[in-house]
């Protein structure tokens, strides 16, 4: 039993969500109601300001500020991606002894929780009393044993939600602008690139065809799904991400293709949305064009999920309240209950176990033509976002009686 | 003066946007209320829709339907982007005529407007007893004579919070992720790039620089811009847009400068965004990346702004009483009242002086060293996004005393 009261620390960690903050505000509001915890720290732009020292005092900020966290995008105290040497291990345990901290919770993916894992690690070896929770973070609903990530149902809701729009945009300007490219985030699952999925109101709307990294990509079997849907309806939206791949695992984007062969060797130079765009120019000889929400999918408070900062604010209430109770070296996870409603549980897990670990978008949930996503994974996609879409009007559109020859 | 009640066809023109709808709902629910409308047309598609005599019942849509057409983002009746031949005109003559078309209501941006113009002429000419309204709209904000245009309110709104949460992504991630782009739609003006601006919140939020095409871009000076602000903050978020131009008026776009001159000839690929974050690369050796929300800004309802919702219903409303009451060849124009609030009144103005014309971002709106917008600007445009954004917690960061030497 520990006789001391002791401060805690807080680190955000890897790309902003639009969830992240209200699990540091859960993490605080619980903090601020519980006797053993004394300092409540924030570390400046994650794992950099712990090594920094820079640390700054949450219990002095107004109280409204910190509950308007739950419903602030980014991350409030800053965060980064930075790969930690044996070195800054140790440097760590200096400043976690430096300021006594007893409690430290950190927010990420499964980089951040191997770092909490070597964290606690270290802190046994050494005798230093120090527990130790993660908090699932990521856009990219990728960690393995949770149902989901605290972030992804946001992000989810925000392509769900632009992708219809597009598509009506696509539908409108079917005479001319007849094929649509939306490019999600996602560099290593499907995921993001799935959730727009949640969109389509029918057969016929937005989006028509999905592309996944868990598939290779082929550029013939693509051109003809294109070309289907095409023949069909006369406009075609098709979802993909970043990190589509082909069969030899290479990244589907313009500089692999081409621009790296070129004499100025931007890697950078057109993603995968360029690359399509240009693919369907040339080949099917129909007018594209791409969108590419960018950094902005991750961080829309005006499309986030209610359950999703719900949930992210539980993850973090229960982080501390767990840390308080003796556990460490441990991660939350959401546990779902029910299979229609999304009200989970939350539970624990050894933070060995999702260190590092990847979940892709399995088999069941991606149709067989690898062109879509199934109904599996719309089920189990679809209590994330948290309530239906906006509702829009659709005209039934009775044709008026034609009098003339056509038009020719 | 007319003898009999006669029928009234609306159109919808050019690109879609959030706004455009709801003025066909406010010129269907005048044309309900007024006696001297029979039949309700609409076109399918645009003028396409008149010339292949596509004419839908809008009198036999649920009442419903018509109202959430006011919340209802894209072009309900369907859009397009075409160019009349003499003969066009000529059989627009025979289907208002087939169909005793005695109003026609054409939604659109400055081309469209011509359109409007010539059926006018023609209809003049053949002693056709036609009265045409033009009903401004284009996300360009490009129309001359109307104070604004339906349609930017709403996409300066959504560039304005995009802007906003993307500048906290970057805030965030500035230990890595250091330059950001938002690449807007303008092609011809900066009106949507400048609505950025409105998204920023203090001295060192985020824009911190604004390109337009009304000034050409000169990449050294660029440079020095970014390298300013860099120096100054550690993060640089730049917004500009599709139609940004270099000193001899050709765009700025990594195709013009790299990839016409590959084997594949692709004059689409890699936009301004590509462009920029290549430039920053190769000659600051700090990363960049861009977000290009695309199609996706202009038909967005959850960011859209109430008072361009308003404002578009009202000129369509307008468009029909006008036309009733006999006005011909003329466009609804918005006029101010008062500077700070947004209380429109609506006025008219002969088609001929609208059409072709466009309206540039004004020399006063346009800060001297040309990388942003002035306060003449945020006060003529404030207005029009309907309210302020959503309130974000900032944390005042009060440092914890430091007690370690520095890691280095």
């Amino acid at each position: 039993m520990r006789g001391l009261t002791k401060n805690l620390l807080v680190a955000q960690s890897g790309g902003p969500t639009a969830a992240i903050n209200s699990s540091v505000c859960g993490i605080i509001s619980e903090a601020m109601q519980r006797g053993k915890v004394e300092g409540i720290y924030g570390a400046v732009n994650g794992i950099l300001g712990v090594l920094n020292e820079d640390l700054i005092d949450l219990r002095d900020e107004d109280p409204l500020t910190i509950q308007n966290l739950k419903k602030t995008p980014s991350a409030a105290l800053g965060s980064c991606r930075y790969k930690l040497s044996d070195r800054d291990y140790l440097r760590l345990m200096q400043v976690f002894t430096a300021h006594s901290i007893g409690y430290f919770l950190y927010a990420g993916g499964n980089d951040s929780m191997d770092t909490a894992h070597k964290v606690a690690q270290l802190a046994a070896e050494k005798n230093y009393d120090l527990r130790v929770i993660g908090v699932p973070k990521t856009v990219d609903n990728d960690l393995v044993i949770t149902d989901h990530c605290p972030g992804y149902g946001s992000v989810a809701r925000f392509n769900a939600i632009v992708t219809r729009d597009s598509g009506l945009d696509t539908e409108a300007m079917c005479a001319t602008d007849t094929v649509k490219i939306v490019e999600t985030m996602g560099r290593d699952t499907g995921w993001i690139a799935a959730s727009t999925a949640l969109g389509k109101e029918g057969a016929d709307s937005a989006p028509h065809l999905i592309y996944l990294p868990e598939r290779p990509f082929v550029a013939e079997k693509f051109l003809q799904d294109v070309k289907t849907v095409y023949q069909r309806l006369g406009r075609v939206v098709i979802c993909t991400c970043e990190g589509l791949k082909d069969e030899k695992g290479g990244f589907v984007k313009a500089s692999t293709k081409q621009i790296d062969v070129d004499r100025f060797g931007h890697a950078q130079l057109g993603g995968v949305g360029d690359y399509l765009v240009n693919l369907i120019s040339d080949n099917l000889k129909i007018k594209a064009r791409y969108d590419k929400p960018g950094t902005i999918q991750r961080v829309s408070m005006t499309c986030a999920s209610p359950v999703d900062l719900d949930e992210a604010y539980r993850v973090g209430q229960v982080a501390v309240s767990k840390a308080i109770e003796g556990e460490s070296d441990k991660m939350v996870t959401l546990v779902r209950k029910r299979d229609e409603a999304c009200e989970c549980e939350t539970g624990l897990v050894e933070l060995e176990k999702v260190a590092l670990r990847t979940k892709k978008v399995p088999h069941e949930f991606i149709n067989k033509e690898s062109n879509f996503v199934t109904e599996e994974f719309l089920k189990y996609a679809r209590p994330l976002i948290g309530g239906p879409l906006l509702e829009y009007a659709h005209l039934k559109r009775k044709m008026v009686q034609k009098h003339l020859p056509s038009h020719t």
